[in-house]
């Protein structure tokens, strides 16, 4: 390959991450500050950038690079992942039509108006028609880029490259029937004390919190920010710009602090991604399993640590003045307490699956077509009845809890999952080489943590598949054996006998 | 013209509104919340959107259809206008080569860095090559786009279409011979007191009172926003989200109060565009010129009227607390000093436009060849000496204190001088068909006046030229009569023999 064609590639391809950069400012605008009357023209401002970026992707000439690129490169070489990685995207691509992907574009932003509005007032009629229209655009999505496997593996491979719904059904059967137990065991016992974490917190306190714990785990404020939204979330644009954003109850600090922690766990991943692939398709997150690894390895597995706790107090007692007489242990507690609850981003560490199992759920049969938009609210409640024994009073607190539909992410859930088990199987294979890491988190030091992740995940982009990069830093493939260890551990001192 | 090729045309020309919303959005952010490190990669983001959009308005295709729809419409309709305006806009594109529009699009957000950077610790060399290299590429480009006039028309009428450097230095050399006797005067005799302005108001007052102000005029806060930033500014995505900026200085409420009204004139014009010619080529505003004749009105025919304070008096008392015994007199005068001063954008109405003919005279000077940037800091200062009898002892508060180069922006400083000559002239007509406006300002009364703005200017976009819209709304061309003689009224009255 010349390297004038080597050249033209790489500037095709940053011309793609360009119009993906652009839209992702724009979708964190319309999530953070744009007014509620800027919604239809931001609307058709989408679609316009998700066409092109499809045509561009599309483009014959960038095909043909990509292959050249990939002929002309040895095995394991960097040039050889770049090109098949472009392939892949680009075969992914030009199954789906410029039409189908501006319209879904451009149904995001209203569906997502109606899907808040609908939220806020707890209706689910003002959001279903758009809801219905959106399930009909990711059928037809679907239809198109499903090859061997099932439609719902079309979706599913956008956000996690390669997972199969047939070996997603096994793993969430095996999840069921692992955490159905140990919420029981939960539940026969003496309820846990939360009180540690409640009080009246002030917005800009719990903030100043949040952020000193952020920057401790080595977040760049000046290549970041950390904003207000609805829906908690994280987007890098490029490695030097990486935005946060959090919400929080005045009466408790779990959701401002850990949501931050979250957060910051996606925000360090962006903000170590490989600068000498930027704009190019090495350049991104492995995919979302990996990146929820991030995020939930620096939520849980480090930030409800004893290790952290015993750092962190003095810093909750300095900005939370309310929680002096608190302490690590009474904290510890409160944060792994175990027990059924409607909303998913508030479930305890052991119920969380099962939360995405219910989806995971939902959406194959949806996309079986077993399942219309109509009948949703009530499969939701019949599904959280069966398997956690609660019944959501108000819609909004049942199926219109989550964002992701509203945006058109269907087979995004199981990536939680996915990442959930990759965080603490990572953190084991991290405890093993780096040694008493909890000793490390109570002297504040986060670094070698951090250090071990930017070496094993995120310097290396997507030169490695999600599952081997997994193999190659654990040793193992993924399953859920370091996750239920962990979390029976827990349950175990949070609840004694 | 078939209705397929008509809608064809909208359909393509409304992608390329996409492109520049997208790209204001942009800006936008860079300006209010993007983290210093983002730079770099949001120029390269700039420079792809800015190839993308030159390249779509270059296509052969369009200009076809344009040329169709002129052809194909009678005299006066808005297909011609339509056809027309487009065609205006493809011929100046079509002479710029999309490379040379990328360069100077990714230019301007490291220039941007470096214009802020060294603004902050007053040193020109630091900025200095960024600059060099945009006059060096805005000189490329004036000499693509200019036809049978001077250099510096081609990049004069990117702001103000058909506006002639011919036309302007009379227009200048007029304003200085009767602006200058203004100043002599008032220098003659004795000094205003200001105190009625000064204290010290917390940002957040300063904010409420400035959004109460804004919310009476008629800007809908539903639609729009109000953020922070270093330079004041207002930008247009939609009609349904127009984002202000605004400053502040704790010891005087009129950098915030004014900046706020400054924009809120802008601010109502972009909300009352022709929403049936959105994304067209007709539904943008008519000119830079007639963009700042609104936001001067409301800024100073309006905000500093005794009519106003009338009104705003127990506003003021209720936000700003130190100011419980302050007068409507007393802040008027504060509000007409006139005097020498540094700093463009805290100059009186008077000597505001002495600044802008310092700024023409510098860019005719650097764009005929006569002037280099390294020569800019002492040029500056000189023709300050020379027109106001000040020199500025840092070069922040010199060549640094504007953001216009370092965006590229030259022969966009006229039309501020533009736009207050058309404000006094709207204002007299308004006043002539509206009664006493004054009155109405005393009891809160905006209404009448916004919507005579909306009919007789904001509801056509760019339907008449700037000129063809004054004459028709005033009765007259564009001159400097109205604006000397309320200045000269103004003067008189704060500054009494």
């Amino acid at each position: 390959m010349s390297s004038a064609n080597r050249q033209r590639f790489f500037e095709l391809w940053g011309e793609i991450d360009d119009l993906s950069s652009a839209t992702e400012v724009l979708e964190w605008d319309q999530e953070t500050y744009m007014p509620r009357k800027g919604l239809p023209g931001r609307g058709k401002v989408m679609a316009t950038l998700a066409g092109l970026r499809h045509d561009k992707l599309c483009a014959p000439e960038l095909r043909t690079l990509a292959e050249d690129l990939a002929a002309d490169s040895v095995e394991g070489s960097a040039g050889l992942a770049q090109g098949r990685e472009a392939i892949r995207q680009i075969d992914r691509a030009v199954k789906v039509p410029t039409a189908l992907t501006r319209e879904i574009a451009e149904l995001e932003s209203l569906s997502l108006a109606a899907w808040s509005e609908a939220r806020k007032t707890s209706s689910f009629p003002i959001y279903q028609p758009l809801l219905e229209r959106m399930v009909e655009l990711k059928r037809q999505e679907a239809a198109c880029v499903a090859s061997a496997g099932s439609a719902y593996d079309g979706l599913l491979d956008d956000y996690e490259p390669g997972a199969k719904e047939a070996e997603l059904i096994p793993l969430f059967a095996d999840l069921r029937a692992a955490l159905v137990p140990i919420l029981q065991t939960a539940q026969s016992r003496a309820p846990v004390d939360e009180s540690a974490v409640q009080g009246a917190f002030p917005e800009a306190a719990q903030r100043a919190l949040g952020q000193r714990a952020a920057a401790a785990f080595g977040f760049r404020f000046d290549a970041g920010r950390l904003d207000l939204s609805t829906h908690p979330f994280c987007t890098g644009f490029n490695r030097g710009d990486v935005r946060m954003t959090w919400r929080f109850e005045e009466g408790d600090f779990r959701p401002a602090l850990y949501g931050i922690l979250h957060e910051t766990g996606h925000g360090l991943y962006e903000q170590g991604l490989p600068e000498v692939w930027a704009r190019t398709p090495l350049g991104a997150p492995v995919s979302l399993g990996i990146h929820e690894s991030q995020s939930r390895l620096w939520e849980n597995l480090v930030g409800r640590s004893k290790g952290f706790w015993k750092w962190a107090l003095p810093l909750l007692h300095e900005h939370l003045p309310g929680t002096s007489k608190v302490t690590v242990d009474g904290i510890w507690k409160a944060l792994h307490t175990v027990k059924p609850s409607l909303i998913r981003v508030e479930a305890d560490e052991a119920t969380y699956n099962l939360h995405v199992a219910i989806r995971f759920d939902i959406e194959r049969r949806l996309f079986a077509g077993n399942l219309e938009v109509s009948q949703l609210p009530e499969a939701w409640d019949d599904a959280y009845e069966e398997l956690l024994g609660i019944r959501a009073e108000r819609v909004a607190e049942g199926v219109l809890q989550d964002i992701h539909w509203a945006l058109g992410s269907f087979g995004y859930f199981p990536t939680y999952t996915l990442g959930t088990l990759a965080s603490c199987q990572l953190f084991e294979a991290a405890t093993e080489q780096l040694g008493d890491l909890e000793g490390q988190f109570g002297q504040g030091e986060f670094a070698p943590l951090l250090r071990w992740l930017r070496q094993e995940v995120h310097q290396h982009g997507r030169f490695y598949s999600a599952g081997e990069l997994i193999e190659r830093t654990t040793g193992k493939p993924l399953g859920a054996e370091a996750f239920l260890k962990y979390v029976r551990r827990n349950v175990e001192e949070a609840y004694p006998v």
